[in-house]
């Protein structure tokens, strides 16, 4: 059954792939196949069973759609799987098929193989999240003192430098890779704990069985089944979730800036973005979009993980079923949003017109710095009423705060002599401020580069 | 792009099939087709243009997978078809393919696209709903005086009746037939705006043309376009969780009831819910699981809608297309635990474990009446601490609560002489209790039959 | 206890005010003195214990916090209110005492209680959002052919008119105000059933109090008692959060409108909002603020609403508890950003800054009149090829879009025969634009208008 | 301001203190003192202008109702604070209320006093979790090979034991505990960046200022203000959710263990939970009830924390806000529920009933082992089919299958002669599944002691 179309519109190729029926019914028969040959090894069942089924667990024998098709009615989506695969050993090996699924249970299945479709979707999302620190950096890098607005409750409030706004897009990006990736070695683990987590038709061989059939799927096992404790796996969530909060902000802040009428920051241009109805006329941050859409998104789906959390007993009904449903969202969502960003670079940047729009303040931005310089010669609170005076002249008049002050030291002697006119301008200079911005995190720009290479030299390909 | 395998599972066809990628592009290009005829009976455009491009407007004719897998790019799902229609009725007729969507816009495209899809999902849902209705007030109807548990914070408390708890599930299950259809008058509306709303492109015969459009597309057009107002929308959405939520609230008894330690009712049961993984040795709940899967997924989905209003001046960025990709699965999920629910009737009752259930109460359930019939003779607080004494004697004996009475009117000839026996028997008798509890419902079973009378006859097919 | 300043921050003095314990217990107190003066004059208590009992009803005589306190572990607001009351009254008069509370149970007291309470929250916010309705029809009212941008994706597209927008603003209001009124009549209901809502202590007495109860409290009756049926409380709720969607949404266009870059329009400059920190400097939409704030968190406390429908059997355990405690959150948040807003009012519009961000956008926001144009004289397509062409020019030459158009038609003396120059004129006259666009409301207008006086006309002082 | 009475009833006094408006105001009082001290230290300001500061930096000289109220009008918590802070330093020393709040901003001071609030938090949340865990650590010890009835989707399954149950429930609390530390490390920050987060106004003394109000308030200093990036805030608020999410699992597990017909294990006694309306009749499961409300409650409290992650520019417009009301929410509904559940102990466990309720199965919950065991004989497909058989009789006839399996062996000599009885018996005593499912978690449980003890040493007090 094809996706919802809106579903497909916000969500990648690549994911889509690694979570459609086929490749997931595939990663179910992966962990049947490898179940059968860690029985084997064990000695728990004939060499030649394990042999015939792991032959048949190729999902492209079976007619998937059919199969999930089947599973609602039946109340589970292993159910189906597991029937077809015995059947069909049933066809060529009567004994093999008696040993189909062994002393395991749908929730294995499915949690594994959601485990195994998980670990390579994280693979796509570290290395596009990689790729938008690299950009986020490279910016930071390339753009030293360059003023800029700061803008606090979104009006204008001091002049800050791209260098400090481009860092705090990427720390957190910097933070949420190192973080996924401690989440995924916690949580992508093997489910196996047959009927209800005790292992109970393996007996003395199941710490065997599932040491193999971990090794061989690639995952970790974990100390006791997780079947209804799904902690571990919604903290991943909850991980997948806070990076689309930060994509969003950082989507958010772009859509800001690209605004025509501010048009510091833009998206580049992307050929296939206009078109006969778009025109050349209107340039939309179209990865802002995706990932502002996966920002909604997200969030909603971890308060489903959550709320999914309470699942009874030793297995949950409907809670259990829609955890991994929402799961699946999520990887979507995130990649949906990541995807876009990462490709969406470089940014096209323009000094000129942040010059501009700091120009076009009047001054206002920097009544903090004319306070405190005047805070030396009257005292601060003076100092404050004085500014607050002139800021309201400024809205009145139109006129710069820079004249404004000019005015009051060359009608004020003693203010003008215990400060020189060259302290008064450096007030109003937007390169000495972004300068001090740049300063407040040179570490940390340095820091984050030995950071991207350890994260870039250890990524899995 | 095949969905995923969870969402599959918890979706139906009929649903997935009226919201997947092959549906949604023909309801954009009915849309279109309707857009010429429309314009062409105005005069705006020439017939024989208009029918140029209604020949063309069948998405069997273009390769819709590739036209989605543009769309993340393009920024729009519209985009992408718009232009390959043009392109395609160009290579028949160039003067055509100058008119095809004109003074449209993609937005007008895909909301009433997802319009016309939504009429036909409500259509499914709202036949669903009064099966389940009919199934529940038949349940009502068929089960006079019945006695069962009344249970409060998982406890049980009292005795009612079978007929009291099924009119309780069945009262919201009505006002939400009735409420989605109102809903549904107001919210399933054509959008026709153009780029900004104001269908500045067709001047004069912009209402000609919207009238034409809604009439042909069978949609009502609203005074105004609702491209970033989506109140009446997300009030449909709404009331599409809510739905989910009073099917999950009928779910959830359901699942507690039919708790083998209960036993009271329980699903039909069904072909193919056991098989090689279930055993006979289980009578699990499936329905319920899809129910209450829902009923996990929908709050949070209506909290996406809502979250999503804030949709940025004359066309959201990021919010618009979130909400309908939220709205979709709304609509999936709220469907799946529909059809189950109204698949899984008659209910498997069983009125023996009801009054067995009941009898191992030890009468507790019945105390609030000893203290009534008490209070009478001895004031209402030394009533109840009598009472309470005798409780947690029956708690500690395991003796039943009617026994100690019966003991205490032998041991007091005041309290035996006001009080008959036969009015101490009445206090433990179910039956009693069971038809009070019928009574407090005759008059609702009534109109609710009558009501839901008149929702089948005006049902749509 | 005090309440956590961050909620404080984020409601209103009279909201929180009805909410509070000492309002909440007189309203259950309410509720047992008009449960008592009720049962007396249908005959089921002496009148005199109904006169004890009401004497005693009054939340001043109780240390009311520490009936709070104690509720946690009794696992119910109701008991220890109950409790108190019942000790207190026999202080007085012991046979009074036995008739306190008679044949009711902790969920009538609150449910009834919150829904007294409800009643007087929806007036504030009914009477709020009458005037800020009142406020955006005068607005559009008094603004006619005030041409401004219209922008989509957060890129201006084209040109629309103030009136046009704030009938945007408007309509979406008027219609929550009408539905808010008929979910309350729908939604605020006397819960009175007794244990398990079959109110089996009251016998064939049972209609009669309710009946009078009701109407002293000026409560509907329902016909069967909603204890653990929420649909409709639950939909009053969604409704309130759809006002904080719709209010969201205007908060939002507003503070994008007055940021400094855009500066069309602003709320009123008030009194208290700038100080010692907040400079004259800064223009802070505060208002905004707060119906942002409103809109973050609404959303979600109606999905907890939905998810708490799920009330186990009679009553539900930790659902319906949660549910109360989010309804009072979504009244407080609603009302908090809604008066904020309603008092922003009257706003302050710059139509010198529309003008001249239409003119900034150099006619690229007129590129779909002059494809319109030109279409007539050389088809769409060509049209459409044409200026997209010349909107690249635009971009990079900074040249306004209608001094290229007119360059074209001098060097085309075809073209220029076919178009007279006043209608090229006429496509970048963003007064005609505007004109139009009040066009495309004039209808509405008038409408809103007279449903405004007929809400004005009912509302409830 | 009292708080809403059904928010007070899902708090805890010991939390609700730590957030109310006296509390919190001091806390900002704390952050105004130390950050005079530490200006004083580093040079910036005179010596005795920070002791004037620090003397009046007392919560109780104020009147701190009256500046909460001031808060909306200003849209900022903070600045009635600082003004009325100013103020009274000015009427005592006009030097050093000019000093007041030097080169700090509003969003410093809230979102730093927050964080000393939610350490102080965050040691009563450590605290009531560990003796939860000791709790059911315990109860794992205490509780040898007992058998229970383990259940999926609700149902009897398998025969488990009461010591993997409560391993279950323990481990994710640990896990919780562990991981709510490290998220507390890394997210409870100073908050120290001025308006825009460069700290424009303190120059080059910013890093002494910052370390020395960092160490003096007990907070850790960060590289780059996180004024309007929060995903480590939001983390924390995540783990929190997580906790609830954990408690609501073990609190539902619990409370359908507690119901009457189940009746296996049930909260303590409590005095106070029953009384005039309770009943001794009622065993009502009041700990459950408020975990459960909890974690109905923190999902969507979660998820508003990812949606106001999308915080605009330097200092959002209501996404921060609203943040900071979240999560003072979750903190107070997670130690709601955490502390009732570590109260809630020792759970009455009945062994007795365990035993009951695995024997009224009628030994359906062995079939896999039955069919384990018939597969050595005939192969497991004809096992499973002759089992799945029996099955079926047993439901039809009410005969447990070990009777039925006796019946089989007794007439087939074949199989008789190669399965000893005791091996048959051995599939239908609940004790050695108990002990197996015991033997399951031995390793964990000794793990779980050393790392309980591990927690206990390290933890604050």
């Amino acid at each position: 059954m094809a996706q919802p179309v809106f579903e497909g519109f916000l969500s990648t190729s690549e994911m889509a792939c690694l979570l459609d029926e086929q490749a997931m019914v595939q990663a179910m028969m992966d962990f049947e196949g490898a179940l059968a040959r860690a029985q084997a090894r064990v000695g728990l069942i004939p060499p030649a069973a394990a042999q015939a089924i792991s032959s048949l667990c190729r999902a492209e024998l079976y007619d998937v759609s059919a199969l999930v098709g089947a599973s609602a009615r039946a109340g589970s989506l292993a159910l189906p799987v597991i029937d077809k695969l015995t059947e069909t050993v049933a066809l060529f090996d009567s004994v093999a098929a008696g040993y189909v699924h062994w002393g395991s249970t749908g929730q294995d299945v499915l949690d594994s193989a959601l485990a195994l479709q998980t670990q390579r979707a994280l693979r796509l999302i570290d290395a596009d999240l990689l790729r938008l620190c690299e950009g986020l950096l490279s910016l930071a890098e390339g753009a030293p003192a360059m003023p800029m607005l700061a803008r606090t409750l979104m009006q204008p409030a001091q002049v800050t430098s791209l260098r400090f706004k481009a860092m705090g897009w990427l720390a957190p990006l910097l933070r949420c890779a190192r973080s996924l990736r401690q989440q995924a070695a916690e949580a992508v683990l093997l489910q196996f704990g047959g009927l209800v987590g005790t292992q109970a038709a393996l007996g003395a061989k199941a710490d065997a069985v599932g040491a193999e059939l971990a090794r061989e799927l690639g995952l970790q096992l974990p100390a006791v089944p997780w079947q209804s404790q799904r902690d571990r796996w919604v903290r991943l969530g909850a991980e997948l979730g806070l990076l689309c909060g930060v994509l969003g902000k950082y989507a958010g802040d772009l859509a800001l800036l690209s605004q025509a009428e501010v048009g510091e920051i833009n998206e580049p241009l992307a050929p296939g973005r206009s078109g006969l109805c778009g025109y050349a006329s209107k340039d939309n941050p179209v990865a802002c979009l995706l990932a502002l859409a996966a920002a909604k998104r997200a969030p909603v789906r971890v308060a489903a993980l959550l709320a999914c959390m309470n699942q009874e007993h030793e297995r949950g009904l409907g809670g259990w079923q829609a955890e991994q449903a929402e799961f699946s969202g999520l990887l979507q969502c995130c990649h949906s949003g990541l995807q876009a960003l990462s490709l969406a670079l470089p940014l096209r940047v323009n000094p000129a017109r942040m010059l501009q729009n700091i120009d076009r303040q009047l001054d206002l931005v920097c009544a903090e710095g004319l306070v405190l310089l005047l805070a030396a010669s009257m005292g601060r609170l003076p100092a404050q009423a004085c500014v607050e005076q002139m800021c309201l002249q400024v809205r009145q008049q139109g006129r710069p705060l820079r004249q404004l002050a000019r005015e009051l030291l060359q009608g004020d002697a003693v203010l003008a002599a215990a400060m020189p006119l060259a302290s008064l301008e450096a007030v109003f200079d937007p390169h000495l401020a972004a300068r001090h911005a740049d300063g407040r995190v040179a570490q940390a720009l340095l820091q984050a580069r030995v950071e991207l290479g350890d994260l870039q030299a250890s990524a899995q390909t």
